[in-house]
């Protein structure tokens, strides 16, 4: 636990002590000021608004020149957003947010003592217009469209400050700082950047940089002297969030190779430590996050998140142990390292209809297995998966593994030589490596490499709020990066038919991965 | 003259042709076009406002990336205003504003071309409320005081603004930068920066430095996007005004010393070269404005601006040869020299009447000299001066003398080792060098080395739109000067009494002034 001076060391809180003025030095009160913050904080410049001088000068006498002033920036560039009579201190604070397509997490930070006040989500109401990334760009096409989403998100953060606000007991003038952690096209429909060009070649964003801005150039409520940081982005398919997850993963400073996987429709992959970082993005497909099968679902009550083979005993687990209502990723990917290591798929991912028994129904001429008879689901109906719903899996975590060994190709590595294999995102924490390895989705390392570090995005977003430090470091990042482009070339495609095999068609890849149990029972029951 | 290419190289308008993106150079479009203009202007950093960013794809694909950026800014950090096709430029202008206390003066200039479009002047609204520094600053202690000198001043720039460009049929959208250089109250309440310390004891602005704003943050009506630059100041008695003269004169790029005197009310003093420069400022009282005699007036229609002395011939000269309705600051230092050297005033400055003969009068027990009388005068009254008023005259040209030599002593120079004496204002450019030698109010140098210069207040300002070298000069000279606190002890006072001779005690400092021409008849006309 730091102390209080600690936290001034790092944080955007300053107390400054000035010498009066006096005829031998009658410097004026903004430079009096600005020069000893800049010798404090190795500053290469202060700015602050007009309003903040107008009000200086008062603040200065009533307080004998002993004052808290609070700062934000960037680059050594910072600006002063408040001066307050040292003995007279309200709190300050500070939201985090990361704006994810589907969901916005806001959390609250007391700036002063450094801690967590709250964390609460809301879903992007741009929902509400078209669910995903793709669908909300083209809405853009149309005659204010672009303004129709900002204007959603805008409204929909400034709804749910008033709602902290008031759970909280604190105004929104007591909020001087907001950093935005989101991809790249979320981050562009919350700045009203036209995002057309970043879904046509050859991809391009309307920024890369961070942006610090007034939050009232974008109608956010929060106090009017304060500044909104806006994460950079490495490209189109490389946002902001994860810049934020490095920082927060602290990747830049470590000597090891450790790995950061972002899984989702996405798969976005960080390699490096802190000398160098490659990083790519690819289309893995939806079957990651469970958006193909019928009875696939994204993480919520009732889901099947977890499938495990208890000696002969197959057990599902649900979200809040309710009966279940579909399968979600992290189920998904169980469910067929389960029936490959039970023998009821092969290593193409194709039914065993005689490991399969009555498991296997026919639908519309389509093997299906059984998951969930009809008596024990919520639906009443049987909760099935189809051949083709493997078939889609096994595509995504070949693309999923090809650009895993794509990447580390490319820079002349093997998976094998990652210290840390970083799995971050929502959807991510619920994966269980060992099925996702047994499936040849992920590398066979060793299972303590792996970790689940959660909602990255936020975490990196809140260190910003906390620590120049961090800040500063974000730049570092992002000039750190290089970005590869994925090419799509023969090499690409024979690693990805070779990777559509279970778990590969290099078994020596995957020595920990068992070979099919033939013959062992498939029960169900709930945990 | 400069051609199109050499005025681009230090001006404010910058041509950029980039290579459009492609897949393997898929740089975002801010990022594409700043790094490209930090290229071509050695910048640190180049800034923009969201709104240029939202409009910058279009205008990019629109031009195929070619096009003409208005910037501007300061110390290498450069803000990018607009973002235009390379072949569809309108014109770009820019506004230099002297904010004088009694008038201002308003320059509009043409950032293409570098060419002066038009300078008109404006009596300062603020004159409504009070003539002077001292009482608009003691206005302001009532409630709502300040906001309203600052809004008479805005409001009567932005009808200027208006009425300029109606003149000259352009838009204010056109008008992309504003520049002002005041003296520090001016800019104080330009500002709405509270102007009390400034005149109390120890005399401190709320700022020094100068400032960069947004124009909406005024109110000014220019192009929202623009930029608004207010030049720093030395302190309480020494302004943006005289920053922005010292760059006009190029004082800090000469290896000669020189010396510059704003002469007022107050006289502002600076001396120096490219290697050092030091400033000071002091009350001469408001004798050499002709702020105390009955007929004392500013130079206005039939002001006698001119009092000369051909043989034995005493010829006045007035403003637009009206018949004479008093005497301005520059002719009553002419009188008064053509009164010393005929013998009508001694060295001590006293009338004697045996040489004024019947032109002495006596009025109310004081002597008065006729200057016009009532039959040639426009008022039809007799327009005289009085002792009273001579003695006023002589405590300000001693003041004036004595702060010049103070500051030249106080580097261990002599008065005769400044090569170049800079006369500067409005009311400068009007004295006759020989006459103000004359009565000992400046130093007996050759008449060569003065240089009536004008308004560099206002050529400074207009410098600032034109080049980025003169920009990044300003702070170089506010950093360079030292500025002396002009202490009143007992060796100034031992100067001043020498100096309230005519032209000083010690003659051999005047050689040139020739003695009195004991009885030349006084007689007068017009020219």
């Amino acid at each position: 636990m730091k102390n209080q001076d600690e936290l001034h060391k790092e944080g955007w809180i300053q107390y400054v002590a000035l010498p009066p003025p006096c005829l031998d030095d009658n410097t004026a009160d903004v430079d009096r000021l600005t020069s000893q913050l800049k010798r404090q904080l190795n500053a290469a410049s202060i700015d602050m608004e007009r309003s903040v001088m107008v009000s200086l000068p008062h603040v200065l006498r009533k307080s004998n020149f002993n004052v808290r002033c609070i700062l934000f920036g960037y680059d050594h560039r910072y600006q002063l957003l408040d001066v307050q009579p040292s003995n007279k201190c309200l709190p300050v604070y500070g939201l985090a947010i990361d704006l994810g397509t589907t969901r916005v997490v806001f959390r609250l930070l007391d700036l002063c003592n450094h801690s967590k006040i709250t964390e609460t989500t809301i879903d992007n109401p741009q929902g509400e217009i078209a669910p995903d990334v793709l669908a909300r760009i083209h809405y853009t096409d149309q005659p204010g469209g672009l303004e129709h989403l900002q204007k959603l998100i805008i409204d929909g953060i400034n709804q749910q400050i008033q709602n902290i606000c008031i759970a909280n007991g604190i105004i929104t003038d007591q909020i001087f700082c907001m950093s935005i952690a989101g991809n790249t096209c979320m981050t562009h429909l919350f700045l009203g950047f036209p995002p057309q060009a970043i879904i046509r070649e050859p991809y391009i964003p309307v920024v890369n940089r961070h942006i610090i801005l007034p939050p009232i150039d974008l109608g956010l409520i929060i106090n009017p002297q304060g500044r909104v940081f806006v994460f950079p982005n490495i490209g189109s398919y490389f946002g902001g969030d994860l810049i934020s997850g490095i920082l927060a993963l602290d990747m830049h400073h470590q000597t090891e190779i450790s790995i950061m996987v972002d899984v989702g429709t996405n798969a976005e992959v960080v390699l490096g430590n802190k000398d160098w970082m490659i990083a790519c993005a690819g289309a893995a497909g939806p079957a990651l996050e469970s958006g193909v099968s019928k009875i696939g679902m994204t993480a919520g009550p009732g889901a099947i998140e977890r499938i495990k083979q208890d000696n002969q005993l197959f057990t599902w687990q649900t979200i809040d142990n309710k009966k279940p209502v579909g399968i979600c990723g992290s189920g998904f990917i169980d469910l067929a390292a389960v029936l490959f290591q039970s023998g009821m798929l092969d290593i193409r991912g194709k039914f065993v209809p005689d490991q399969c028994q009555d498991r296997l129904l026919i639908i519309d001429d389509i093997m299906h297995f059984l998951v969930v008879p009809d008596d024990r689901s919520a639906t009443g109906k049987d909760l099935t998966i189809s051949q083709i719903d493997i078939d889609s899996l096994i595509r995504s975590k070949a693309a999923m593994y090809t650009i895993l060994t794509t990447i580390t190709q490319s820079v002349g590595i093997d998976l094998t030589d990652v210290s840390v294999f970083y799995v971050a995102g929502t959807f991510g924490a619920y994966i269980d490596p060992s099925s996702a390895i047994t499936i040849g989705m992920i590398p066979d390392l060793p299972r303590s490499r792996y970790q689940s570090v959660g909602n990255t995005s936020i975490e990196g977003a809140s260190r910003v709020l906390l620590s120049r430090k961090d800040i500063e470091s974000v730049s570092d990042i992002q000039n750190h990066i290089t970005y590869m482009e994925l090419n799509v070339n023969q090499e690409f495609m024979n690693r990805f038919s070779a990777a559509k095999f279970i778990p590969h068609t290099d078994t020596k890849l995957f020595p920990s991965v068992k070979r099919p149990l033939i013959g062992s029972m498939y029960r169900s029951g709930e945990k």
